[in-house]
């Protein structure tokens, strides 16, 4: 089993070429294989799979040839990752002859993102329309207590600006957000501190994860609530600060949001045989 | 540049074959490669190099055809690792023709351990003899208080006898030991739980790095402080459980002290050559 680990300023990944829809992936394998110590480490594994050879998107086959089968590192899956999507087309440049040159359509679970590599080896990705919610809502960890806009781009997100993003950060264990019921699934939530007209830095708090290094959905949404909150002088384009690196967000007339950002490919793994036969067996190997 | 990641109960490794001792391998390179997330991920990397080929070993080629260059995540070098020797030898027997039938001298920055394959497939390597101090030293967190034993292996430990693992280590982030000046290179600290004859438990505190899944001189150390407080009717064998797997110390009549545990072959990786030159330039790539 040949495997690829790459990474999004630090959201990072094990993707699984599988062109033909012939792997099966079950959820302890995606979290053996996911496991930093015992395995090779990742947020997540993409399967890199043509879209036509899996039936619950194969109606998208004739808008994207592949299709990103995203998993959570416990082994659900999930519906898409800005990160995980610019890895995924920097693995299909390199090994699977997409060309850099045209625009990559890509299948999600949350259906088709248009993908393209800039010249300068960043990619894009379209991130989609997000919506915000009417009334604000409020976040309180143990640092503080801020007012907030609560947003989906797809997926939930409150988002707060704080004095300093360092400071706040500390205590990003246990954001609380009210009112109870804004967000019925949970909610990711994002401390950001401007650092000038088109410049945010933010850290980033995922439902059921804690910190993380970098949120795609998370930088989108606070470019879009920044843009908001900077009124009609606003720029289009954004850059945003997180503690994997660096994003830039743009945001078109349409309402569509753009997410570019560095793809890095670390290394090609070839799974040792006794390791995966454990794996699949659900226990690490005795010896 | 092909490496190899294995693990000996999840204290993880990256192995990087060099027989021949040409490769370089700058403080910032190991730091790349030991990256969890930017990078492959691992406590540290082991170079397996001819001793021969080495200038500061070299003298020691006659009694070990293998070194283990040992390099701490920082890229700092250190004398040996329990849990990193045991990778070593099960790689040199996957890839370098090593015959498991046969005990396996390595020669470390701390002298020449022995090693050998046991039938059931675990791996023994020879630790050295204890040097306990004389005098009791305490071992203080924000859970409690407990007196311990301090001893070298050949680096320091203070061991202490707490009656539950689980609750004493959720505070293992800040112990202090007393008096000052005991350990003035700073020690390593293993809380233990006794769990029958011949059997305990223990989470420890690496000094400069925090709680860890296993430390193979402190597995050692554990046992020998154990088998002192259980007089002269304690067994010469003792398994030991830590966070990261289950691991046995056999203390033998001369006073030396063997460790025996699994060792795990992960994968084999190749490192893209744009993810290496980004390495060595000491800076991760612009994309």
């Amino acid at each position: 089993m040949r495997v690829i680990k790459g990474h999004g300023t630090e959201n990072d990944f094990v993707v699984v070429p599988d062109p033909d829809g012939e792997l099966d992936l079950p959820p302890r394998l995606v979290a053996a294989l996911c496991d930093r110590r015992a395995g090779l480490g990742g947020d997540g594994v993409i399967r890199a799979v043509r879209t036509a050879k899996v039936a619950e998107v194969a109606h998208l086959a004739g808008e994207a040839e592949w299709f990103m089968d995203y998993r959570n590192a416990d082994g659900s899956v999930a519906e898409m990752c800005g990160n995980g999507v610019r890895v995924l087309a920097r693995y299909l440049a390199a090994f699977a002859h997409v060309d850099p040159a045209d625009p990559l359509p890509v299948a999600t679970r949350g259906g088709v993102r248009q993908v393209r590599f800039e010249p300068d080896g960043q990619i894009t990705v379209g991130m989609g329309r997000p919506e915000l919610l009417a009334a604000p809502v409020r976040v309180t960890t143990e640092a503080g207590s801020w007012d907030a806009v609560g947003l989906h781009i797809p997926n939930p997100h409150a988002v707060a600006f704080v004095d300093d993003v360092t400071a706040a950060g500390e205590l990003l264990a246990v954001p609380a957000v009210e009112p109870p019921g804004a967000f019925p699934q949970g909610v990711n939530v994002e401390f950001v501190e401007r650092r000038g007209p088109g410049a945010i830095a933010l850290r980033v708090h995922e439902r059921g994860v804690g910190e993380t290094r970098s949120c795609g959905t998370g930088v989108a949404a606070a470019a879009v609530v920044a843009a908001r909150a900077a009124g009609e002088a606003a720029p289009a384009r954004w850059t945003v600060d997180v503690p994997g690196g660096r994003l830039a967000v743009t945001l078109l007339a349409d309402g569509e949001v753009e997410l570019t950002g560095p793809a890095v490919l670390v290394a090609t793994a070839e799974v040792e045989e006794a390791w995966l036969t454990a794996a699949l067996a659900g226990a690490g190997p005795a010896a």
